[in-house]
């Protein structure tokens, strides 16, 4: 009964997490029927974000520049750096106040099912970077998933013979979680607790 | 923790039905990460409805010509007339296969509040369109909320001078219920229940 744009329309809103056909469907007809300056502002957004966003060149995150605030910002404690999966789990630390260091985002986790390995997570890069920045302590905020300890591990045995203390967020965060639904007092708690490896 | 159009994408997801700050958040995010084919998909798709996307010059509902696919089929029976308050209705009352005539969508129904009176629902357009096509029963499908059936009481009484049958959908549409959510058997009886006002 739909138009073929809107049909199409349909299909691509498919593509982010959590929306089903039924769904999709409404969102389409919304934007359509009733929103358009939302429309408008939702695909011009979705053009500048695409043409603009990038990988920062030291820690992997999503940014607009070659380097990100973060890794840009000699304030920061370049001593210490915190491995998380994900940019949201960045954003999630930060809001404890409780971490000056620095970051590095694997995106993802060690999947070879899905034919996520070393290289895919940037392992080479993180050696390099562990190195060059002089860094001292190394803290794994990996999820607490199957996936994510396995990855912990790795890591921890491939920063052997960089003789730096390894260190992995404390038991607080709940089993089977992902990192950026954690509250933040738990998070805070785990960061303050975190056991060396 | 994001970038300036990181944060404009979360933002402007936000103009979706039905999603709230953390999924927003997390649609950006799997959107730039992981989906790179899909939100380029999604970005090409929104800018070609919202380009070419219009209402149907006949019945109001959304399509990409003068004409939509249902008021330009010579098969369809003319005579009959179904009101609906939405395109998304249109498509739930195809599926039952149990209608062969013709639509008029009113967008909406009425809401002084939200200041939705006759003209903005294209009321003096479907008077026209009436006489027009010289429509011989009128079938209210509006949706049985409170609205819905002042929508429907209202367009009852403005057609009463044109001498058409007016029928409404027999009570089986849950009350309260959106109709695009009402399953196809349940819809299909409503249809054939319908009683004459
Ligand atoms: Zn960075
Ligand atoms: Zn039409």
């Amino acid at each position: 009964m739909f138009s073929p744009s809107i049909k199409e329309l349909v299909q691509a809103l498919r593509v982010l997490p959590g929306v089903g056909p039924k769904s999709a469907q409404k969102m389409a007809l919304h934007l359509l029927e009733r929103d358009d300056a939302g429309a408008e502002r939702l695909a011009k957004a979705l053009r500048h974000a695409l043409d603009n966003v990038v990988r920062c060149g030291d820690c992997r995150t999503l940014t607009e520049s070659n380097q990100c605030d973060i890794c840009a910002d000699p304030e920061r404690d370049s001593t210490r750096l915190c491995i998380v999966e994900a940019p949201a789990d960045i954003a999630a630390i930060e809001a404890t106040g409780q971490f000056q260091g620095r970051y590095f985002v694997l995106m993802g986790h060690l999947s070879p099912i899905d034919g996520i390995g070393p290289e895919e997570l940037g392992l080479e890069k993180l050696e390099r970077l562990v190195a060059t920045l002089g860094v001292e302590e190394v803290i794994l905020a990996t999820g607490s998933t199957v996936e994510g300890e396995a990855t912990c591990h790795y890591i921890a045995q491939l920063l052997k013979p960089h003789n730096v203390e390894v260190s992995r967020l404390a038991q607080g965060v709940p089993i089977g979680g992902e990192l950026e639904y954690v509250d933040g007092n738990t998070l805070a708690l785990a960061l303050q607790g975190r056991k060396k490896l």
